[in-house]
């Protein structure tokens, strides 16, 4: 967690592929009047369908084939607090055959210091008996082009 | 809830004082695909604090005065859902000695037909004895310049 | 808001046909470290949403027809704090043809001294058309026997 | 994500050090009727936060020192469903002088398969200054009991 540790491998925003606009609410700060560390994956859940949806034609409710959670972790560097306007930037860390996992890096607006990274990883399965299936292809041709070289 | 009854008393963007930009969350959608009854209050929320911090130099952190809801009110005229991007709109329907009823509509970004209309009543208090005190000056005097005529 | 003006037309426990448990949540305490306003209505979702489950044997996935939210209220009278444990109260205040208006109150575990009141109005339509239609009969005897009287 | 897989590792009850109910709500299942990814981490929270205030005697809101989350991560084993009733069931996998990993595991109520689990990292600051200090005596006293063998 110090300075030191998280330059050398922590991604500024010109590192991830597609960049998206986070307001943030009164009820994002707990007590502590910081972000609560349990929001950061609702900024990565809307930042990661936001992508699947605008740059991939990827319908959540209505394709055939949807993306079930098996991992998510976030590692928090910097204090955020509303209301900051936030962004969350995507990149493809690691693509498979019926698995994929994302990348989404927390950023205040006009700054290029990441604040948190959440790494989440979907495994794709028939939305009818939830077997593992593989990732329908114009889906992955989007996530290819946001893959970390 | 048809049209009619809505178009009669319906206030549209123009009605209102000060806009503020929502982005919608994949949470924010429940079951039924659409944005949850009860996620419209955070976006009541957020806005109006965020017109008391950044128009009424107001901060609910450090004031010696808090505001208590005591109130609060939606009417739902049409369904939205993320990933839509939201306009909260806010104005003051009644200012009191000690106590403030806000209104914020919800509109979509680029359209001008009310989406929902909450109404929230606070009612300022001291913070170390919660008993009930005049609206700070200040604060009062940015209030009044969003108060319905 | 004062105590004799509750005291008055408040119900309590013994007013309600059927309580719920909730146990309250870390993120439910805003930055004042009481539960924030919109989290009331969260509760008031969630009881509505179990009377309707497991005492009108109604699947809100599944019926063909649908509960919209047309309007809702809360009045706040007595402040919660994670983490207590709540009892969510159910009653029906109003059943009409095709619409019904729940009341629920919370109270702490063990009191009987109401601290919300909330009111939500359900409409109910088919979910294909979101068309008014009656309220199906097996769902509306159940909602009858929690009227008020 | 094997069943063969997680039997080798994944913890039962019996593994933890204590257990706490959740109930859970509407608005924890999203659009595909489970609860969502994010919610088990307000869960998470919740039941680590119970350990410290009703275990631990330790005050997140009064304490000179507090925890700051460095990181955290879920592993999703089973599905799990809003009107669900479920138990947080509280280990300490790892205790540092300044920062502490806990372990929360997510069953059903009344059954012992692991459906989820969450590790969580604090590091413990001074409230004034943020800086790292020693976990205060009688919390790690009482983070010792919970300590994985």
């Amino acid at each position: 967690m110090t300075t030191e540790s998280k330059n050398k491998t922590a991604p500024t925003r010109k590192d991830f592929y597609k960049e998206f606009e986070i307001t943030t609410r009164w009820l994002d700060n707990d007590q502590f009047s910081h972000i609560n560390n349990v929001n950061y994956y609702s900024f990565f859940d809307t930042i990661v369908n936001q992508f699947l949806i605008t740059e991939a034609n990827y319908s959540p409710t209505q394709s055939d084939k949807i993306g079930l959670m098996v991992e998510s972790n976030c590692r928090y560097f910097k204090s955020l607090s509303y209301p900051d306007k936030l962004i969350g930037a995507f990149r493809v860390r690691k693509l498979g055959n019926s698995s994929v996992s994302y990348e989404v890096g927390i950023f205040k607006q006009n700054e290029d210091e990441l604040c948190a990274l959440g790494t989440l990883t979907h495994v794709f399965v028939k939305r009818k008996d939830s077997k593992p299936d593989p990732i329908p292809e114009t889906l992955r041709a989007a996530l290819a082009k946001a893959l970390i070289d």
